[in-house]
């Protein structure tokens, strides 16, 4: 192992707005050494996520990267080494390894994943941190009934794709809310929505309203204002906002605005739940068992898009913010 | 009764802040005549409440008193006409009957009132809309748990004085928000609670912070931003927020603030959570019962404020947003 180089994303400035290519340096560096309870990983698939932009920032609500580190990033792998009696040479792991060929983690901080016949990327989407979003935000978070009004925003993409699809099977009426028309067509054509609302029209909030005729009842929000107060607005009495992610905030944590309407929540006596899918982080084999037997059964689908190798990282994570990506993004190595 | 005269406060202006005296007028008009189904009402006691304010701006969230129309209030009194089958002279009800002597009110817009030996006035605070706002928040929209460690803002007022204590009864350790040492003194000394905290301080947030060493489980919000900001700040993982009022937007509703901390909903997943007590209409017999009981046998204690005569509306209602007052403000006629 010692001859063996490692290659990193490195965050050498801060953006503001979307990164440029100028944020970035792609290095070479030693490899790291381990220490007890170490373990080194061979990542084979990067995960590419919203709030990686969040991270950029120093404001940002967990902690950030700092300057001259290797980007932060969830990864699957392989262990490839091993100083801890849980894992052994082989394993298949997902882990926050970061933007780099090989890390050394903490065995307490790795998942191990319990890969069968599928793409181990599947372990980032479907089978990782997205779909077990998507899965336990709509299926314990709330309770979705036949004949229920659902609105999802960032419909086309990893998270909301899975969440639609799992409001349909329980009966809902679903909408999704996604950027440009090519999206729209795959939310509905594709995915089974039952509309899909462009909210970079000029006359979004109307056509949002016409998309919903009998108001919202389950609103899926990963976007944050204006869109969350848009639906807001649209929703019914009773109805249950779950806050997932804040996507268009992330390009700016250090004044993120609140929802002005959220007085609606007492004037129509709404819920508004909130949760990370490391809350559910014990039932993630019931997760996976769930969503595998409905892949299984082609009654969900699952979209993903892979770009190859670590140099492809920074134009990839823009593409999720503005791109016509379908689903979960991925980086091969 | 041809011959008796209404007196009003008539809205003449819409006020920036809160409203001055120029706002208001003092009128005598006739006695408004009934029509089938409705029902005239002699006001006993009106109900000043911080929505009020809200209902002087155009942007109000439910809708507006109109500009030369008197005053919207919640009142207690007395049938003293009826052309409803369901109502009889000398019946006690409770409804929006506004700041003046005499109302003609629809039969269905009234709650019949359950009177016992305590004076009317009750019927407008403790078993009223504040009294019951303050039980349902407490025992239906939350489970407080012994050991809770529970906030409570406007904690020296009529909603917030009898949540602080029935959230006591349960075993949690309670905490208040209220402006000055006054009504701190009152939230501790009379009220029973652990602590209180003084929005008006300088170092506001570090004195919350010191009274919440142990986190906050349990938030009921009164007031909106910027101490919900605060709030939110210190809420423990799984934390319930209870929105029940705003009063620190009521001066704006055309311009309300969201809580630029809500990405803590699910960073901890939060539940924020909303209600009126109209939410809960048909289960006010049983929270007027629970109450009653409370504050039969000592264990729950009840703080009015009686202003005398309709003239005193205008300088009561401001007072409620910047006065010493301790629990309900009435005007007595």
């Amino acid at each position: 192992m010692k001859s063996l180089k490692n290659q990193c994303i490195i965050l050498v400035a801060r953006p503001e707005g979307l990164p440029e290519d100028d944020c970035w340096r792609l290095e070479e560096r030693p490899l790291p050494q381990l220490t007890a309870g170490q373990v080194l990983v061979e990542a084979q698939y990067i995960s590419i996520d919203p709030a990686m932009r969040a991270w950029l920032d120093e404001a940002c609500y967990l902690s950030c990267v700092e300057l001259g580190q290797p980007m932060w990033a969830f990864a699957v792998g392989t262990v490839v080494e091993s100083l801890h009696d849980d894992f052994c040479i082989g394993d298949k792991v997902r882990g926050l390894c970061g933007v780099q060929r090989y890390s050394a983690m903490a065995g307490e901080d790795l998942d191990k994943i319990d890969h069968r016949d599928e793409p181990l990327s599947y372990h980032l989407g479907i089978y990782g941190y997205t779909g077990l979003t998507a899965y336990f935000g709509m299926t314990d978070l709330v309770t979705v009934n036949p004949g229920d009004q659902v609105l999802i925003s960032t419909a086309a993409g990893s998270v909301g794709s899975v969440a639609a699809q799992l409001a349909k099977m329980r009966g809902a009426r679903v909408a999704g809310i996604a950027g440009g028309q090519k999206k729209g067509q795959f939310c509905v054509e594709e995915l089974g929505m039952d509309a899909c609302v462009d909210y970079k029209a000029a006359d979004f909030e109307q056509r949002l309203a016409r998309a919903m005729p009998d108001g919202v009842d389950v609103y899926f929000d990963n976007v944050g204002v204006p869109i969350l107060d848009a639906a807001l607005r649209l929703m019914n009495e009773c109805g249950k906002v779950i806050i997932c992610g804040a996507i268009n905030q992330y390009q700016n944590m250090g004044q993120v605005k609140g929802p002005s309407e959220y007085l609606k929540i007492p004037e129509r006596k709404l819920s508004m739940l909130g949760f990370t899918c490391f809350h559910y982080a014990e039932r993630y084999p019931e997760g996976v068992a769930a969503l595998r037997q409905l892949l299984d059964t082609g009654q969900l689908k699952y979209f993903e898009e892979r770009a190859q190798g670590l140099d492809q990282f920074p134009a990839h994570l823009n593409k999720l913010f503005s791109g016509d990506h379908r689903g979960k993004l991925v980086i091969s190595l």
